[in-house]
């Protein structure tokens, strides 16, 4: 399916309207609100909504084409509900907008980039998951550095960055992978040959 | 030795000055201007400065028993210097204060916990790694949620908390591990059989 799929979880300055118009669009509790806010319609309006007041939950209701409300004792973190639904819609492409300021959720909203192959996004991130073979990595306007990590140890070539490496290994912190930078706004080359790596363009 | 050490990258609203008044303060960067802002002498001042201000870097200097100026091109991040300077005096406690909104340093910086064994701080969260073995894990005031999460995947026994487990294995993400709660104020316990694990406090 060509279909594209945007999930909001949190706020963020980004202009859902303009970028995101096209996409099917669900709202995760108060994100709900921002996608309501930017006058786009929510397709798919998830969660428990006890963040929400009555009457926020009331004007959710009537924007959304279908809600679901799911109990307040869950096994899954917020938005991996939505993620899994996301994901079984077979799409092109699913854009996950999260913030905030918890570490723990900030790494478990990682983790679903890299068990979900989907694309997290924030004011300040733009996290996504490298196939393995060869990625051209492109440059991206508004984001200063690009970085590569790793939960498990994956092996890579990168070319083309102000840093380069041969066969480096790449963990959550790697010599030659954080904080690297494109050179004359081109993009470049990362060729993953074994373990999941992702890729973070931050300012 | 019985020496504690304060590690500050980043501003937070932390009263350092009550909290910390006794430990062997390190300054690194910005860090060290929240340190001075406190009435806090700087042990060691470390990082390449080029954060700061001339005027700022004098008032540092002044401030400082010791300064010590790397180059900007690193191959280490921001902070690893500090703490391996700090782990180098064989210290009872290292804290290590820091906070942003680039997810990349956030992952980073929770690497650099589980490899040096210290404790990751700022307003939001209290972040460190569990012993093998039984670890109590007492009840914080200030903070609601208690995570455990491994990057390698660890086996655990949690007991005494909302949610408890025997034989969990810990990842990223983890069931009955994430957005764990104390009961009635009191704190629980954590056995790590294997892999590291790590504890966040949050809000």
């Amino acid at each position: 399916m060509n279909e594209k799929i945007l999930i909001v979880c949190s706020k963020s300055h980004i202009d859902l309207a303009r970028e995101y118009k096209d996409y099917y669009k669900i709202g995760v509790e108060r994100g709900c609100l921002d996608l309501i806010k930017a006058g786009l319609p929510i397709n798919y309006a998830v969660g428990d909504f006890d963040s929400v007041s009555e009457d926020e939950f009331k004007e959710i209701e009537a924007y959304s084409d279908e809600l679901v409300r799911f109990p307040a004792a869950k096994d899954l973190i917020d938005g991996e509900i939505a993620i899994q639904y996301a994901v079984s819609r077979k799409p092109q492409e699913v854009v996950f907008i999260a913030d905030g300021s918890r570490i723990d959720m900030t790494i478990a909203a990682v983790g679903l980039v890299a068990e979900y192959d989907v694309i997290l996004r924030n004011d300040d991130n733009y996290c996504y998951l490298l196939k393995e073979g060869n990625n051209f990595v492109p440059y991206k306007e508004g984001y200063k550095y690009i970085s590569f990590l790793s939960f498990d140890k994956s092996l890579v070539n990168i070319r083309g960055f102000l840093y380069n490496a041969e066969n480096l290994a790449v963990s959550w912190k790697s010599v030659n992978a954080t904080s690297n930078e494109f050179v004359d706004k081109v993009g470049g080359n990362v060729e993953v040959f074994s373990g999941q790596t992702l890729a973070f363009y931050c300012n």
